[in-house]
């Protein structure tokens, strides 16, 4: 029943959003704002932010606020360097003041209201918010609006009227394949707090390790962790951390397959007999739990009661993903049970199974969310369906009026970029034929940050920018589309992220830096220029490679591990080449740039030369360097064949596709991005009427 | 007695070294070693170093070694990203093997023994040392010999023997013009440890600030401190933290003077009347505490006598420095004082005091260590004399018998090249002519980090790269002493203490992003290319500015902020001209180096204009990036003057050079480093015969 009042409060959300108009890319454009707001009307002149500068409360006041303002006016000093004379709540000329309602709920939950008014004058600025969770959403927006200008720092008259346009809107990060230690994960909360997100999903347990501390089982950890794992009094103390961050924590403890670090201390639960150890590789596993032994229920019944106190969200995931029956197969009493229950298939017993634990989840307090897999016939209204299938699955779902978010298109770990993510609705495909009710049943989405190559060392530069785009569409209008927006005020957003503690642009750096070894400034140039335009290999290419075998202690040292899903200088170029052929090659500023750009590419190679010599990392991608020489070579042909004013010939032609086409095949699991912006030069070179004679 | 023992150790340590021989430059290069140790006999080969890489521990044992042993696995795991599958003492092949041979003192001592052997052969490495203080020193040494190899991470085999030339081997951070927060103080303790220093001197209160805690004294931060000042949690808890890493924290309450901040709660032991307030400006002020005041000592006494049981050392640094008397002149009081004990000057009631405050000193278990000023007639012979002044004051006091370390020469807050610093000899100047015996009485050194314009934010990049030279100063041999061999290795340790926590290279690019603000990647190559050529005015010049009086709230996010004290692409350019001329401008290739750079600075104001326009930060230096202009345009007239293979008119030169003299002007307290280099072009242009004609 309340649950059926927060759904209704959901829905007046979403007609609210549908009410406000779209804006203009250059409105979008000119605001550094990620998500961008509902409802934006741009004033002005500007509120100038100087050492003066101090925050009021009004209002409802709590402990949180307190800490919230604290927080506020540090972020603020880091982005701009001011040092503040005033603290939060101090008399004298207060800029900015914040009104407060109401209390928020003691549990944050989901759908709460998350709506604020900010109004920015060049005499103050005023932010209205219905409880702390929106004042929260509230200050991050007042942070994004203060830049530097010409006559120091300052945010631009405004009036904003914001809410969410989706009530849950996670990150998931699996600290199982890879442990992230508590410090990573404070500083990824602070980044989601930056960008509005509002639910940590936290893949907790999987094969390779349990850990999250359980006293009432402890060869959970003591025996399936490796050593490392979290003790419940830092879980509880990163719980706090989220919630001054207006994050609800929802813990996931994937069963019953994805579960063999519970076997290794607790093998009489599992479908086969022991003895297990933590796995060490990737993939889906044979190994499961009994779900025909009284045993596992007793066993889940004391560690979900445990669990459902430690972790106050209302919402427990329990996985059910990707389980092969193998186990189940090679145990003649779970093929007795099937029989006696007249189970036909393992999917079958898997939804016994679901069924049994969902209620263990309901005995004590909780909501079951899961994979697609659990939803099954009859499972109970209340569970949440978590779709790594797709839209087509949460549509199925919603028309048997079943609750889901979406994950399929926010796979993080597969190095797609931004803007393939930012295009993924979770009302688009087939969710987009859905009635207004049912919609109202997609409660948003979650970006998922698997871990199998990502550690301590990497994963933000995995997470962000390209999840502050994700963020964007959780949060802003549907009409929010443009990919070209996006990308310009995700450069800016990238950029504070950095000043907030996060590593993404800092961190690859320092790994260059490893890979060359002591370097002169010419050679880590060189290197520099080389990791600019590659991106590791897409989808689930590199668990597919024959000739690298990754297990979790592989060094993430490499190439691939360093440089960022997506290259920056490689879109541009791409931009250029367009830009170029689209004049019919006739643009000299860009083919001057074209120029110098594959010049400096074309001799790239020579000056990295000497580090491939010292450094077996750098060996490693001596062949993506002479690639990238001979990309470079290959543009500035193309170049030079546009110049001469008529088509080149075929068979020069089929030449440059050639040695294009041999760029294009992955080399130590690394892409070349330029290649297919230099196959169009080749092209247009070779086409007649392409490219007009140049003006010269 | 227990302190002569000491003092012999030392003279015997300091024979020991003497009698190494010194290295080759070619030898000191190949390793990128800082401090170069006191004896290295290089081998063939290498130990190879990955996954299975594990340490293990023989002879003596405590806990702080098994951390030291994890630490090292930490460190070594950030700098190469291997994985190691085996913790501290596990069984199975070991690479390197620690031998102990007995405890250290169980409060870290002046003099203790730090000498080591290392062997590593391409089967393994052994660690011999005489405690656990020693086996820091060594695991630290060997950290640094593991680097990228053609084949993997590797060291080389090679036989080092090693001990520090001097026993005090400090840094000063003052933690009062500017709060220095926790974290950073021990990512610099991290560095310290990195190059082997083992004092760090907290200088901890001054006229801007109170900052430890007294629990007897409350007042001293409740009122002092503006809210800014360390728990004595937290002082024991880095005090702890210091002493895992081998490093004596040496506190300093400066007093008469310099204690503004502690007549705030307490006025009574003032010499003045209150009520006072905490200094926002910097220099010397006029409060001093009342040397005629009985109440002053009472509250000494108290105050001596927490704080020798808060910190564990023996020496207790009573300051002593700047007291320009005014106070006293001012107090009739005092001057009755003056008459009745027959004091001629303010020095002498100095001495006075200095005299009463190092018998409270000496009463609660330690020795006095002070500046210049407490060396007085009849000072007890244990105090130690830190010397701002110079070597002359610390030959002095040697040749009466007085220990002393030397700091002027190493105030890395004037902005000071790090070759000038290594230049700098504890036992140089008029400590040259000392007997051994003498010099044996001159115990090290301290590089003081004064924080009147450092804050958390760019302290990093004040300390570090440079005082890794210094460090090497204080613990190599004396011969080693070549700059050029200094630069590259300083290189090298630079980064490695990134990949260590600290942010000397990663914050400042930060700090130009912010500079910046939003800006294309052009953009901010050309306001990196200008940054890279700008240093710091040097010395107290930015104190004594006119145009510009900060205070402690006083922002420092300016351009000066932001760029490190020593430019080295100013330094590189120097060499290449040096380097051309010394050829009589005959070496194409670093005539086209030169040409190439040049029509870069030429070029680069365009480039920022649109920034400057944008950023008031950047308008900040708007002059030096046209200035940056006007010395490529000068530097490349220069080339073509040279090209013409006849010396240039002098009118040409006097344009040239009123040009340059112009761009040597301080302008955003900020000099333009290539301005001299391009001088010499110009003048080797107009001189007869210093260029031959080119050879084209």
């Amino acid at each position: 029943m309340a649950q059926n009042a927060r759904l209704q409060n959901l829905g007046i959300l979403v007609l609210c959003v549908l009410s406000f108009p779209a804006m203009t890319t250059a409105q979008q454009s000119a605001l550094n704002l990620m998500p961008l707001p509902a409802n934006v009307q741009t004033g002005t002149a500007s509120l100038r932010v100087d050492s003066s500068f101090s925050v009021a409360f009004t209002g409802y006041t709590e402990p949180r606020l307190e800490r919230a303002g604290q927080r506020f006016l540090e972020q603020l000093r880091k982005q701009t360097g001011l040092l503040f004379l005033n603290k939060p709540g101090d008399s004298g000329k207060v800029a900015l003041v914040v009104h407060t309602d109401r209390a928020s709920k003691e549990v944050q939950e989901l759908g709460e209201d998350e709506s604020y008014t900010l109004e920015v004058t060049p005499n103050g600025a005023k932010l209205d918010a219905a409880n702390p969770l929106s004042v929260l959403r509230g200050l991050q927006t007042f942070l994004q609006l203060v830049g530097v200008s010409p006559e120091g720092f300052a945010a631009p008259a405004i009036t904003i009227k914001d809410q969410p346009r989706f009530p849950w809107r996670g990150l998931l990060i699996d600290s199982s394949r890879h442990f992230t230690p508590m410090d990573v994960l404070k500083r990824n909360l602070d980044g989601m707090e930056a960008v509005k997100l509002n639910v940590f999903h936290w893949h907790i347990s999987d094969n390779q390790g349990f850990r999250a501390e359980s006293k009432k089982l402890p060869k959970l950890t003591a025996v399936g962790s490796g050593g490392q794992y979290y003790s419940q009094e830092e879980i509880r103390d990163l719980i706090a951390y989220a919630r001054d961050r207006g994050i609800r924590i929802v813990p996931e403890f994937d069963m019953p397959g994805h579960s063999s670090s519970w076997f290794v201390g607790y093998p009489d639960i599992a479908s086969t007999p022991g003895p297990f150890k933590i796995d060490e590789e990737w993939g889906v596993m044979d190994p499961a739990m009994d779900p025909t032994n009284e045993k596992t229920y007793k066993f889940l019944d004391t560690f979900i009661g445990e669990m459902a106190g430690l972790f106050p969200d209302r919402y427990f995931h329990i996985g059910g993903d990707e389980v092969n029956g193998k186990a189940w197969d090679a145990n003649p009493k779970i093929q007795d049970f099937k029989k006696a229950h007249n189970y036909k298939t393992n999917e079958e017993l898997q939804t016994y199974f679901s069924q049994r634990v969902q209620r263990l989840v309901n005995k004590h307090g909780k909501a079951a969310i899961g994979w697609d897999e659990i939803f099954v016939p009859g499972a109970p209204k209340d569970i949440l369906i978590h779709s790594w299938r797709g839209t087509e699955a949460l549509a199925a779902a919603a028309k048997q009026g079943y609750r889901g978010i979406l994950s399929n298109g926010y796979y993080i770990d597969l190095m797609w970029s931004a803007a393939r993510h930012y295009a993924v609705d979770p009302l688009g495909g087939a969710a987009a034929d859905l009635t207004p009710e049912q919609k109202q049943l997609v409660l948003g989405g979650e970006a998922t940050m698997w871990s199998e190559y990502v550690n301590w060392e990497n994963i933000d530069g995995r997470i962000w920018p390209r999840t502050a785009a994700i963020a964007e569409r959780y949060w802003s209008p549907e009409s929010v589309t443009d990919a070209n927006s996006m990308y310009a005020r995700l450069d800016v957003i990238s950029q504070r992220l950095e000043w907030l503690g996060l590593t993404h642009r800092s961190q690859p750096r320092k790994m260059l830096h490893r890979i060359a070894g002591p370097a002169t400034p010419e050679e880590f140039a060189a290197l520099l220029a080389l990791a600019g335009v590659l991106e590791p290999v897409k989808d689930y290419t590199r668990g597919e490679s024959t000739s690298y075998q990754a297990i979790t202690t592989t060094p993430l040292n490499h190439m691939v591990d360093a440089v960022p899903p997506e290259s920056d200088a490689g879109r541009r170029f791409s931009e250029l080449v367009d830009k170029f052929i689209s004049t019919s090659c006739l643009d000299g500023d860009a083919r001057e740039r074209l120029r110098a750009q594959l010049t400096t590419w074309r001799d790239n190679d020579a000056k990295l030369q000497p580090l491939a010599q010292r450094s077996f990392l750098v060996k490693e991608v001596a062949s993506n360097s002479q690639d990238l020489s001979a990309l470079g070579t290959a543009g500035l042909a193309a170049l030079d064949a546009i110049a001469k004013g008529q088509p080149a010939p075929d068979a020069w032609k089929a030449q440059q596709l050639a040695i294009i086409e041999q760029v294009k095949n992955p080399k130590a699991q690394l892409l070349l991005i330029p290649a297919p912006a230099i196959q169009k030069l080749v092209e247009a070179a070779a086409s007649a009427g392409a490219c007009a004679p140049p003006t010269t």
